[in-house]
């Protein structure tokens, strides 16, 4: 098993065909699209632009969709939700199409459109990602979305977690990139105290400033959910 | 005091007028440099391309000067000099100019250019730049060189060890981007044991394939020298 983390989708390689890629965005798109499909949501259309997400929402019909994203951190003017996954209740979500768009989230998806697979995860889904991921993929990427086109460190915790379970299940790390031993000791670094760690990264101390406190120690639980969704032709399902 | 470190040039903002950039490649192009300054080269022409370097060396005058540089870590063919500190003896550079293009160091300093100052800083002379930083910088930005646009540890903890030095020197880390503050968790960790890091990074195994086993060890010394190379007007000089 070869595996490789990328800090930001600009290091990606021009081709990601043979590669199964684990789209990462701890703060908050991937733990919010976690939350909504583990709370009943069908999909999510993940799309780069508002007038991309109304365009679909009018697509499908706009009784049946809900428009969720945001833009430094607050809910799109006229949008159902925003990007927090405390909004994501089965109430609200269950049985429901997202159309999402997010700041760096949905652009790191876009990215790994070329994989062979793409799974997504947080760390409120990281244990049920590293079991899929050891059942037998042979060229694993870890692509942090990272924050405006900058290094993420809760993104990376979340990555060497990964990375650490894999370890812990394959038992070897020699085909391991420089950026996969360095962030699997930032995971063992900072793992113990993530709920802190996540108020004090840039990320977390903007999402403080805004009022969003519940957010940053939500998307701060390990596990919670037993599920992995995938990301095919522009859609996070299960 | 703001610190910030990218883990590669392609994450560099557009603008960097007010900061004070330190370059870093340790295997081997900064370390390659300040061994020969310190070993009496008058300056270091940094350049892009080979046909750049005979062009520049040919307006000098190919007696004065001296080519250096390589290409997939061997020395271009009909050059002086490779990319090896071991060459750089007082013998060889003392009182000469050099004229060198490596893969991956001599393009960070190029996209540091428009920076307030450019300081070059390898394991080799990192107490001497960290000393030189906390004199007063307000916007420091620690630029590693990666390798082929992608992070490489051996720079992150050579990155991290400065931010480290900074941190005992000033107290405080209330401006630490999220990458500086991952750098100094990378450089706690490995900094112990850095010469066998060295030979376990990408970079480091690639060299020791080729034979370049003392140079992997030659880079791996800390602070051996007590000078800051500057780089301006494209060239690296005391």
């Amino acid at each position: 098993m070869r595996l490789d983390v990328f800090f930001t989708p600009a290091e990606l390689p021009a081709t990601l065909s043979d590669r199964t890629v684990v789209v990462i965005d701890v703060l908050r798109a991937t733990s919010t699209m976690v939350e909504a499909l583990a709370n009943g949501a069908k999909n999510i259309f993940a799309v780069a632009t508002t007038d991309e997400a109304v365009k679909i929402a009018q697509g499908i019909g706009r009784d049946e969709t809900l428009l969720a994203g945001e833009r430094n951190c607050v809910r799109i003017e006229g949008f159902d939700l925003g990007n927090s996954p405390l909004e994501m209740t089965p109430e609200k979500v269950g049985g429901r199409q997202l159309i999402m768009t997010t700041t760096n989230g949905t652009a790191a998806l876009a990215a790994a459109t070329s994989a062979r697979r793409v799974l997504v995860a947080s760390l409120l889904n990281v244990d049920a990602v590293a079991r899929e991921l050891a059942e037998g993929d042979e060229e694993i990427t870890l692509l942090c979305a990272g924050r405006e086109k900058r290094f993420a460190l809760e993104d990376a915790i979340c990555a060497g977690t990964l990375a650490l379970r894999l370890y812990k299940q394959l038992g070897q790390r020699r085909n391991w990139s420089d950026a996969a031993l360095a962030a699997a000791q930032l995971a063992r670094r900072y793992l113990p105290s993530v709920e802190r760690t996540l108020r004090r990264v840039a990320a977390g101390r903007q999402l403080l400033e805004l009022g969003f406190t519940t957010d940053v120690a939500f998307c701060a639980q390990l596990s919670i959910h037993d599920i992995v969704p995938k990301y095919r032709d522009r859609q996070v399902a299960l």
